[in-house]
């Protein structure tokens, strides 16, 4: 007999039917049990007596077959698709066993410690609400894939093992490549940039890395970035305007296609249409020290407390908590990003706050050969160790920019989540690698600072 | 003025239009300079007095603006969908100047060696027969994830970072984790199998990483896995079911989508709806051995000869280039793939080949826990590497299998290329990552092994 989905039973009123799937819950009633059992598409009660249930488990995995009955009155569930239907049991086949849990799966919060949820992953993303997530991450990526293609701009898969380390700092890993070094990407930005030469107008959903030596609320050291980049701009406000259009649609999209997985987060969706206010760092950083008392008026960068500071004065003056900040000082950005004419001091640069939280970040990059030449000597780097990438600008390469948009970032700040670890299937940071770290053995003796960082991610 | 690209221009008689791209060619005639004009869409002859042009070389960068005029009827090129029309010019900008091209770009042909084509992988990519091959993979790419979305699969992001090198053999990549060791994934494999137990049916387009300490035309050492994984199978043969599905529904795309890129290189699709034929490996290697003499039936695989071999058997008697090869030896195949029931020292596994190389690679996995916890001791590993892993086992998986597509090795044998590397943008093998390694520092002095091959690829 052909399966079928659960929530295709309640269509099959008095007909006979095979569903599978885990079982949800279990509910002994005198010589009757009641199994909820889980699928890919919901829940479906099955109705079972006794002695065929005997044996049976949370979590266990079933294939059952029997008559699909109308539910007595008292009995329909409104939250259920299935809930005016049941199944009465004619045969059960156990698929596979499975152990007793170490927490209820079935509250509808999952009552656990972030490395517990963690530890647990295989398991608690068995759980509704955690699985309501990545269904939301899915559908971010989904539409911005379907966003880029619609204007125009060609996917590439970027590579990831790259030959020197890109975006400057420390913080990138090593891989010992045959008998050279190697790196792991911190962005696929040189070959966006390369693809812009032969494409125009490019994007990627891929992997970046950050060897991040502590363990924050916002950081992972291997994300999913969402990368754009496109030529023949008139001016990088371009970038902006795409921008601003992308997370306008990616948002809409949220709003017709996840309407459960937000309202179990009680999340909304802002209000469109509004334009997203633009604001240099420099203003941005005035604006808080007039609300706040707190100078950061010199800093090259927003603090975290100023990301939320600003989103909050969009909130009540722009009712949007979008915003815009631009202009970040050339020494804060990579030696790629293209200087202000107006004041080299500063880049033509932007990040997008999001509810108090960077998700994007981008800007116009330096398209002219010599200029560039410099600007990687004047970052201290070797142009020998740029040359391939070299080559795009030494032959003919039009002004161009783009950006990058944290998927993770989106998802955490669309759900209201406390820490970008929910969002990620499989967070890594210093502590964690699927198992925690400090049950492997380490190479050599961790600096006390690592020590400590992963004491309190503990 | 709002640039149009190039193909618009010919919808545009007598409009003044302006287009930005790179110059293809330029001839001279008289006072008169004929510059092919390049951008995303295609190419567009810019008609240009001597004095306007006497700086412009080829790959310059420009945006032009001009009146579109009818081409007189001798000059009509019917090759180019702008090839009625051409653009008079009025102002000419250069955004971007260019270096002399160290080979010629506009033959129909690229004549260079493989070490040159990538050595100038910015460039030569911006040959139009190259670009094609991306606009393929490209296509395969959005086809497959279309038909797994069709099917009901769930998309996910793969983690590539990973603690143990888990397909077994020397051939990893060893990564600095902060003071640990961590590797790059072999493939998605765990990370898969342990979402078919929270969404059923899932896939992923990820990067897979294989220290391949030899250069050969079918291996790269990082490439696109497309992966899918599903739970609830009857028998091992719905994989295979499924990915003749997918495999003929990627075909029937190409085939529909990619005609031009096709013909630029004389290939055809194959007819599909004819069933791929499958054969076991001793079937296949006994066919192998009438065929040619040569005795390898003892062997555990196909040597690249025998799987060139029975695709012509295929081709020959079953009027297809695909075929299955099923029931690989169990010691040949990693930890958690199924024992054939019938037969314990083979396993339920498969190869699809294409053309004489294989392409797809999959079968059933042991979803009960006490069997894959001795197999894992069994193939020598050790069960507290695997812990996070076997969770989803241990807390009740279904019955499950899948299977990985190389998305370099189906546009290779889609197209007819040579090389595994022409089907990748930036291919990176023992002897390259972009720069060739030998003009790097490396960390010891290279083996002999690592010589050899390396000259063997220059």
């Amino acid at each position: 007999m052909q399966r079928i989905l659960n929530i295709e039973t309640a269509k099959k009123l008095n007909k006979k039917v095979k569903v599978c799937g885990w079982v949800n819950s279990r509910r002994d009633h005198g010589g009757i049990v009641f199994l909820d059992l889980r699928d890919r598409s919901g829940i479906v009660q099955v109705v079972c007596p006794s002695k065929l249930a005997k044996d049976i488990k949370d979590e266990y995995v079933l294939a059952v077959e029997g008559k699909v009955n109308k539910r007595p009155a008292d009995m329909i569930n409104p939250k259920l698709e299935t809930g005016k239907i049941e199944i009465q049991v004619s045969k059960i086949e156990i698929l596979a066993k499975a152990a007793s849990l170490p927490f209820d799966l079935r509250n509808q919060e999952l009552k656990v410690s972030l490395p517990t949820l963690l530890d647990y992953r295989p398991i608690t993303l068995r759980h509704p609400k955690i699985k309501a997530i990545f269904r939301v991450q899915e559908k971010i990526i989904e539409s911005f894939r379907k966003n880029m293609k619609d204007l125009g701009f060609f996917e590439f898969q970027a590579p990831t093992i790259v030959p020197v380390a890109t975006e400057g700092g420390a913080e990138v890993f090593r891989i010992d490549y045959f008998d050279y070094d190697a790196y792991l990407a911190q962005s696929p930005q040189l070959y966006k940039q390369i693809l812009v030469g032969v494409f125009e107008r490019v994007f990627t959903v891929t992997r970046a890395y950050r060897a991040e030596p502590s363990v924050t609320t916002r950081h992972l050291c291997e994300y999913i970035s969402l990368d754009v980049e496109m030529g023949f701009i008139d001016s990088w406000e371009d970038l902006m305007d795409i921008c601003q259009i992308l997370i306008y649609n990616i948002f809409s999209d949220l709003k017709k296609n996840c309407k459960k997985e937000l309202k179990i987060f009680g999340q909304s969706i802002p209000s469109l249409g509004i334009p997203i206010p633009r604001l240099k760092l420099r203003e941005a950083q005035e604006i808080i020290f007039e609300r706040t008392g707190r100078d950061n008026r010199r800093e090259a960068d927003l603090t975290p407390e100023d990301e939320k500071e600003i989103c909050q004065w969009a909130k009540e003056k722009k009712n949007t908590e979008l915003v815009f900040i631009t202009h970040f000082p050339s020494k804060k950005r990579p030696f790629y990003t293209y200087p202000d004419p107006e004041d080299p001091e500063y880049t033509l640069s932007f990040d997008l706050l999001y509810k108090g939280m960077e998700i994007v970040t981008g800007g116009q990059r330096i398209h002219e050969y010599e200029k560039l030449l410099k600007n990687i000597k004047k970052f201290g780097g070797k142009v020998k160790d740029f040359k391939f990438y070299l080559q795009t600008f030494k032959y003919g390469m039009p002004p161009e920019g783009g950006f990058a948009l944290g998927a993770e970032r989106i998802t955490k700040q669309v759900l209201g989540l406390k820490n970008l670890r929910e969002a990620s299937f499989f967070p890594r940071d210093m502590a964690r690698i699927d198992q925690r770290l400090s049950t492997l053995k380490p190479k050599n003796p961790p600096s006390p600072r690592l020590r400590r960082a992963r004491k309190k991610n503990d």
